[in-house]
């Protein structure tokens, strides 16, 4: 590929999805500004990006934060879009050496941290205190163009297919990350509630790569079969089941070890930790809106000695694992090509629950 | 001490607590009968016994089993107590070497396994799929002899104050296992709700002695200098405060690394996870009556990656380290004798929260 | 199959495999009483043997104890063999009711365990301090009869096939516990030294499927073959490499996550850290003769902040555990059948080196 | 205190600790120019440093890199120094505003990382593969100016006492670090070889802290009282015991569950893994010169379970946390302040073994 420096000229404006207003429609602006790298930032072509729920609840308005309310200090007008990969195309000043020109980036939920707070320190920079993320502060990837953080950049391998990795980015970290924490040992049942879904397919296959016994619970012959096919030992077709509790106390002999909730149905948390067995654990990923609550009962809790955790998304190591175990086809996401004009079709689809795997728009015209 | 040895004569008949039907009285029967030593069996003669919240929740029928419905199949007439220590006074044929008659024992809440289910091979035998307790299948520690499993013993040892170690048994092990599983750093924040209690003041002491900084949160003048003697950091009255949820957060700069909420109060579970910072834990040791949640919303979890973890009592290991910090001083259990006879009126206390620390019931007559 | 009670005769002699003094010849003694099964034990009938490397460390006298110094104190005549399968076919009085005629159990390392050290109850009753063992202290399966304690007897499923299973008891279970030990996560690297051997071709497959990329480490084209049809990722020859660890460094990207020796040669151990990265976990399960050491520098476990680590075998959980990966398929021991009489000249195959996978003896005539 | 701001003229040479060849003598050169911060820089003036074991071995060519020998590849003339003290002077070009003139911060071994490669993303950055410190490519405390990285500054609480704190940052932190890996639970015994010295002293107090029951070892009268009135529970005098490992093994009831070893005396390692108990953890912190390893046969690792474990200082978030401890007063270093020309007679006590504690120089003249 031809170095493009920075004496090339770039477009002044771009197309952009945009939402004026909390609630508001889609509305695709041709004239949005492109925006100029600042020091120690690159800028990007974006060629491809998955939408995500979260999208969707953001430009709903609907969007729950940690109190249960609606999250409501966003950016407007809103550009949502975290899941995309791009093409360095101009490097800012003071950009470092290991930043080039073509090479592959992720556009991320998260788009700066502070590096100083306990969680940057940590190695769990995804709770910085001071974090800004790309869905509620800056311009995300449903544009064409983007400016990152050189310091904070999701560099990946040159090798990858840039199509199937962008829902990697969210969904993909976020299923691999719902797993880690279930702390699953070889030969452990683990149930992926939702397993047909943008996260849940994921859940089965990283929950599958590492040895545990997949039981996916959706609804519907097409995605038993797809689920099956993932390498799932089975299936539960919530639709169809009289006794769901009792269904996977069955096939799991004696509850499932551990729950990943990958649905941002309220319901689907409600009787969740009811399906694990002793000491079990129950993940939770999706966020249901509003402020739905998990309706165990303490005294289960005590007496089974269980476990609930959540996990918002991942660090930037945790997402370079993730892309790097689909680089080596070891998990496959699925995904659905669609041009960039298809976003707001994408939204009532979703809304409707009838996607299976991930739509990706592509963005870039060649 | 005198060794007795299977010829010796002991009573046919004996004093216990009896409670003859779910939300009955108690009353002191003096003819039931002393039970004999099976195989691989001792009899103890018990001297003290603690009083725990369990044995007043079973006695009155309200005790929530891990559904949150009321545990009914209960033994009839049911005769309570879980935390009693004993001297071995016979023993039955088939008892290894090791146990030896005037030695001390504990009875607990558990009372036979079946040591081949998984819980069992994993030293987690509190969750023995067939296990018996002293609760709901067998007599408890509420009478002057007991028959006890030779091969599930709890061996005491020797240089122990047998009038502190009751309480040990069953509230000094709940509370030394919920701190285990907090997973507390040394410096970290530790939330105790119910600081003064029979659970949360040693709770506090199990937290402290691993370096914790605790946070005591209590009623009362009385319990906050009692509280603060044990070496906590700070302690809230909860009464007095206009903001808990904000104290707690001031205090402990940015929320507590854990909180373990030893009250049976539902309203005390359902803000506990509130008072957490970013991936804090909230252990359950309490049982709430009926089907209490913890109503923290899933996004709360989720976006702050929260652990909730509950636990039952412990394993005879966890219980003997709990003694064994107690028999070297580290942990001093806040206890009150008094005499067999007062049982019905601790009841009343307890009901009333009316207790700071544990009453233990002075069982042997010298 | 026939149930055969209490009152059904057995023989009073068997043929066993028999070594009067250590560094002695195996001896075949068709005399050798059959054992009486005593209360709480049960009498088995031997139908299948793996034969470990510790059978022929310990016949003849080189097995290393804990000091480095060979290990003196074996009952003599000594009747090797610790991975037994067999059926029961007589019970003691006292065996509980889970026991039953016709069920299969295992003859393991462990015969005998305490049930009260800190180790019985903590669920590692393979470090029991007053345990007793099928190679030191108790007759193995090297014969036709054995009677084993039940109230640690290893119930085998129903379902399994009883000629592979042998080598799981041991050395499965040791190489699954070596991967326990590695803490892998999916998609780290594992080397594992002497990866054809019996415990080696145990180990890369417990590893792969618990998502690790393994790299195998032995000799020959026969074995590379074999050992990349298990699901290996890579393969070293190391009488072919010029420099091994410079071939892991490159083919790991930098050193491997993990490393099994699983070779009972002290040079195998003498290198193995070098092929780390760092923070990397050296796991040791082959027991080499006399007092070798891992020759790794103190400067370069601290400065690459290594974790070395050993293992005995396993516990009865993670036996079974192991067991049922075999049941389930997921993993294959390479086993091959010889008739009884052939252990000497086994014995001498594997010292020379000469085995892939593992040698079962057929004990039972039919 | 006054604000002193870029246009405030600092001298342009100042006094600094020179070593001209590996091997050489320290003397002192007056003309050495000050540094000028770059970009994301900030100019501090040293107030204290410590001096470190390391510093010895640096300049005297011995000290041992990961392959055991002699690290070679050291910045000349060399100024050695990494537990220093300092007030920011001067701020370059591009730092952020939490960072204050004023303000005080730590010279740490680490100087500079990369923040892209795993280890800086995991928070363990002081095992980065860029990575940069203090005493093999940078100049560090023995100076009396320095230029820091402000994006990696260890930025160091008001309120402390920056007399103290020099230590904390490298042998406070990697004895922190040690007992973290040590895995301690309350009660556990934690033996400390060399509890008197530089890192000892520190070892026996963060152990201490978490609850653990602490025997030191090291020697004379004068060292037993010290490290008794730290909170010890024992200690042994090695060059008074004819049975070191036996004493230990008597007073830790069969064996230590953690040994740290702080001494660089290769003998003190050879045989520390032997005063553990089954499954018991050896953390080595001391480098000692050369290629000495652990004495400890292979079958005594895999027959008791053992774990062995280095560590290479800490990571910043560590640090923080050690330095928070001796902030609040749980851990108190010891130290004695010494003129900044002393640097050769500290060296040859430490070479000695004469010095109990830590030496502080003081750098800043007022």
């Amino acid at each position: 590929m031809a170095e493009s420096g920075p004496s090339e000229k770039f477009p002044e404006t771009q197309t952009v999805a945009l939402v004026r207003e909390l609630g508001g429609e889609v509305e695709f602006n041709t004239d949005y500004p492109v925006p100029k790298p600042g020091r120690n930032e690159v800028l990007a072509k974006i060629l491809y990006t998955g939408v995500c729920q979260s999208d969707l609840h953001t430009k709903s308005g609907t969007a729950a934060g940690p109190d249960g309310n609606p999250i409501t200090k966003i950016k407007l007008p809103h550009v949502g879009g975290h899941e995309g990969v791009g093409r360095i195309i101009q490097l800012g000043p003071g950009c470092s050496d290991d930043v080039k020109i073509g090479g592959l980036v992720g556009i991320r939920f998260a788009s700066r941290i502070c590096r100083r707070c306990e969680h940057c320190l940590a190695g769990k920079e995804q709770y910085c205190k001071k974090s800004t993320n790309h869905l509620h502060h800056e311009d995300g990837s449903f544009q064409e163009y983007i400016a990152l953080d050189a310091d904070y950049l999701t560099i990946l391998p040159d090798d990858i297919d840039p199509v199937v990795i962008g829902p990697v980015l969210c969904a993909g970290l976020t299923a691999y990350k719902a797993i880690l924490n279930c702390q699953l040992k070889l030969g452990d049942w683990l149930v992926v509630v939702g397993a047909g879904g943008g996260l849940g397919h994921l859940a089965v296959q990283y929950g599958r790569a590492q040895g545990a016994l997949v039981l996916g619970i959706d609804k519907g012959l097409g995605k038993r079969d797809y689920i099956m096919s993932l390498g799932a030992s089975d299936f539960i077709d919530f639709t169809a089941s009289s006794d769901l509790i009792g269904d996977v106390m069955r096939i799991t002999d004696g509850g499932a070890h551990a729950v990943v909730v990958t649905s941002g149905n309220a319901k689907a948390f409600a009787q969740a930790a009811d399906m694990l067995r002793i000491n079990g654990t129950l993940s939770c990923v999706g966020i249901p809106p509003g402020k739905a609550f998990i309706e165990t009962p303490v005294s289960s809790i005590v007496i089974k000695g269980l476990r609930i955790t959540g996990n918002l998304v991942g660090s930037l190591k945790e997402c370079l694992e993730a892309v790097e175990l689909v680089r080596r086809g070891v998990v496959k996401p699925k995904i659905e090509v669609r041009p960039f004009r298809d976003l707001p079709v994408v939204y009532e689809e979703l809304e409707k629950g009838r996607i299976t795997g991930r739509v990706v728009l592509k963005i870039a015209k060649d």
